[in-house]
């Protein structure tokens, strides 16, 4: 952490702030320029507020060197992390496709859907019990109902199961489901993430809608701090200006991910757009940028779907879409 | 809600999406233009999802025209609502100042600040027993601990407490705690809103980093739908692009929120700027615009606060502060 | 156009909108609500400024269903647009690669990389003789002896040259460059755009930082109106919140900018990302997300480019690359 | 400027940057951590792109410390710039109030809108004669019949003017204007920013939409280092995800903006929100803020103007609103 002093500071304030740094652990390296003097904080850092450092009278700037995450940190640990959930591999070269419905409706919707996604070589099954919406009157899930129908659409197609926990108090339901989604409000439910910190099971932690990546990466640690390791992030789209797509998809942070971190990242270009026409060339380009796998949702007749799901390809759809997933990746690899 | 077909689709898909519309209790008006058609859909279309519903394959655009909240909006509640926290009205002329350390860190410290600003003028003690860090590394407040100081504090100065809720199973903790607040990272955390739609207490609902106007309004629906009308919403600011201040203090939000809805809107230039030297004056910028009250923090020491706080005024910047305040409030009143 | 006025509206002030409406050659149907009633606008809307309609005092909201921009519509013009420059096609199927050194540095430097994206299959080379720097103290651009060694490096290897234009009093220099190139920060430079719409010459037209893909359609249609048709579009990257990537490529506008014009749309990863590293698999996000170009920088020596050109790939990474955008080309395709 | 290596970076690989950057006439000061070593540059740094520098295969990050603008630099200028135009100061604790109407339509409308701002006390007089406008089937100003009548307008009222220059070739026509609007859309117009830089009149520069602070002054510098020091800075919203007003006015850029450089900083409250009914809580706001000066839109019959300027005061409006002004004005500066 670098830490550039106010022009002028006295020598007595700059000790006093040297002397606290060294309270807190650390080694100060100080470079003096023509305007201004530098301190190089040696030491671990990620235990201090740079926000709180830089209010400080003496400061005028500071600036972190290393990242403060350290358990899903790239540095520390050089080698991909492989997530396997309900027997299936995420990460480290394995490539996983999610399908599903956005909102499991009914029994036959899902086991149409199910089958669907199956038969096209979707590797696991998603669905919604519990949705969250912005509006009070809209259609929030079968809740547990809905857990019980995906456990029978996992009995019967044997594909691992990807849904949605909200509430912190329904944690116990899930204790079947492979794999719990932290949706992206919930990216920073700390009390949240701490409890999935503590639950053993692999949890796929969507982006936040206004989440930097390092916001991404300390909501991961905020999990795997607690002994979970088994965490797979989820580019589903950035809040910005653009008024024609639901959200904008940041591609370019699946490359800076793993840069940055071991993780495996996968991409949800459904809700990134929000229409079901611009999935499949997002969806490609997902894979050519390098995703570990996509989370595509599937709707057995998404014509009679008003109230829900609309958003959704149609199984021919997503067939299709398949195919060409397997050839970009094949594409990129060689 | 209007919705404005593609160009070139059949009679009978349009009478299909017709007759679909009027399943769900709306009337359908039809407006044929030289390239389009447009259809206005009259009844309450609140529950209707406009980008399911523009998903379909006829349907071109959508666009709202009547808002979908109601429990909140100025159109049917014209008069200013007041909400009254602990003796004290917040709303239609009734001005709030909201003052306290962010987070309760001692005893010594919270009676320090909550003498301070009970002196300077404030109307209500603010402090964070629980707080929110993008870490887990970084000091999360002294729960049950610090609910207990408030308490105290409470006591000593008669001043009515505001304290942020995090986890839904700490509801009951907040039994006598004035107004419970929802900060920015679960303004869309929807079980956590339904609960306190039934607990019959003044809520002061902060907007999301990225939330817009409309969503923050579908939040204070979500706990005025179910029974509790005392919401008061608070702009802290929005994560835009901008690197020099921590967020955007959008003041623009305070009179557009007056026009929308009925509810007390009050502003918190600490959090949206991080830097103290910049709350004077946008806490002056936004009892300008026309803010019902202003939340502030204040530290008795911020200079020995490394770990916490050091945003905060020092009591004597509040003071003179709260006196300019008052001034700007008289001179926009006239 | 759809204007749904405030509730509450007297008759009189309804009808001199409508008539003042009909003054500017407009028909109106109207359609009552419970709350509200909107006026449905049809006729040749494009002439209206929705915000100021917006601003009368019987409307409370303007909505577009017709887009305004005409020349480069796509319900009005259905067919693939083919732009042709110094032989070669781009766009409805041709896809161009567009190569070479951000800025023109030397004769070497740019023989050595015109020869080398030449081998490596490019079929434009880009150069910059003027270039935009958000520092006056910063290097820009060799002018007009950067513009006759480009014209070398044609002779040399056949490839046509793309490059930037940034004072329109330089207009007569770029008479025989084969595509003139407007960046992002011109994008809404409206004198600039009316010339280039009676030059005659292929455009490179760059997205702004901050513009919808209405706006850069509207300077698509700035020229287009002029005469001339002959626009590529470039989406280069947005302004975000995001702070790990200079900018964020906004993929999806590739599929949408088709669905809503007829015009060739290419991708440059290069300034999008701003670092190498990150330039291949943005590449071939973009090639698969069905862009009908690239524009990828290049140059000999990024080692010894401490001044200028670092980001960009070396040959043999351009190389290497340029094979699996045919490769994802082919996957997509098929 | 802070350069942090990447971790395992050779000894021979540092050295080479270190002798590289010594050659650019910069010291360097080294500091080694434990997982990183880091690099401190001292010397005139403006020259150096950080970005370029970011890219070299040795560096993991790059931080500015001292700020790359220095003309412009309160750190170098600490006495506030009071820039006079036409006899009236702006700045230094002088506040000048801008009116008029957005475009100039005919003489009796700028005759009429002149008289009541300089009867509401206004200081300056503004108005549109070339319009930047984002259709080119919009009224783009009446040119210099325009700029006729502001001339007429000013030897009535005795108010100086303040007028947009779109194009540089058009900058003799402006040879009396008392000061040049640079437009937010060509912040960034470097080709016109140099010759304004000669031109020895009184610059209005608006910031652009995506701009940050940085990049402003970056833009002031060009003038600056041009020779012409009057430079007036102007915030006037910039482009976020909000919809509900045009764009979002960024006050906390006027506190900002005064502890960076020592130019005079004012706000233009009638682009940033788009709607008359927001511009006077925001005009109020920038006051109390700080500003040193407003840019106010005023018509005289916005009623009448469907083709422009609905979005101004009207006369009356404009007036009660200046009383408020000077009063919270007052209110502040005690």
């Amino acid at each position: 952490m670098i830490v550039a002093l106010k022009p002028g500071v006295s020598p007595e304030k700059k000790d006093e702030l040297i002397r606290r740094l060294g309270e807190q652990g650390l080694r100060v390296q100080e470079a003096r320029g023509e305007f201004q003097t530098v301190l190089c904080l040696i030491g671990d850092t990620a235990r201090i507020d740079p926000e709180l450092l830089g209010s400080l009278e003496q400061v005028d700037k500071v600036s972190r060197v290393t990242e403060p995450f350290s358990c899903c940190s790239r540095k520390l640990h050089p080698a991909d992390l492989v997530v396997e959930a309900g027997g299936v591999k995420i990460g480290g070269g394995h490539f996983a496709l999610i399908a599903g419905p956005c909102t499991v409706e009914s029994e036959e919707q899902l086991m149409a859907a199910a089958a669907a996604v199956k038969a096209a070589g979707a590797d696991l099954l998603r669905g919604g019990a519990y949705k969250p919406r912005s509006s009070p009157y809209h259609f929030s899930g079968l809740k547990e109902a809905g857990l019980e129908l995906l456990r029978a659409a996992r009995r019967e197609t044997g594909l691992p199961l990807v849904s949605e926990l909200m509430d912190i108090r329904d944690l116990e339901l899930f204790s079947d489901i492979d794999v719990i989604q932290v949706g992206a409000r919930n990216m920073q439910n700390y009390d949240l993430l701490r409890e999935l910190g503590r639950c053993g099971k692999p949890i796929l932690l969507k982006r936040g809608l206004a989440s930097t990546l390092r916001e991404l990466l300390m909501s991961a640690e905020y999990i795997m701090s607690g002994g979970n390791e088994r965490v797979i992030l989820c580019e589903r789209g950035i809040r910005t200006f653009t008024d024609y797509t639901r959200n904008t998809l940041d591609l370019s942070a699946v490359p800076m991910l793993h840069e940055l971190c071991q993780l495996p990242v996968i991409v949800d270009p459904s809700h990134a757009t929000g229409m079901s026409r611009l999935v499949p060339p997002m969806a490609l380009a997902g894979a050519a940028a390098g995703a570990d796998g996509l989370m595509i949702e599937v709707h057995p007749d998404p014509e009679h779907a008003l109230c829900d799901g609309a958003q959704a390809l149609r199984p021919e759809e997503f067939a299709a879409l398949t195919q060409k997933i397997r050839r970009v990746r094949d594409a990129v690899a060689r």
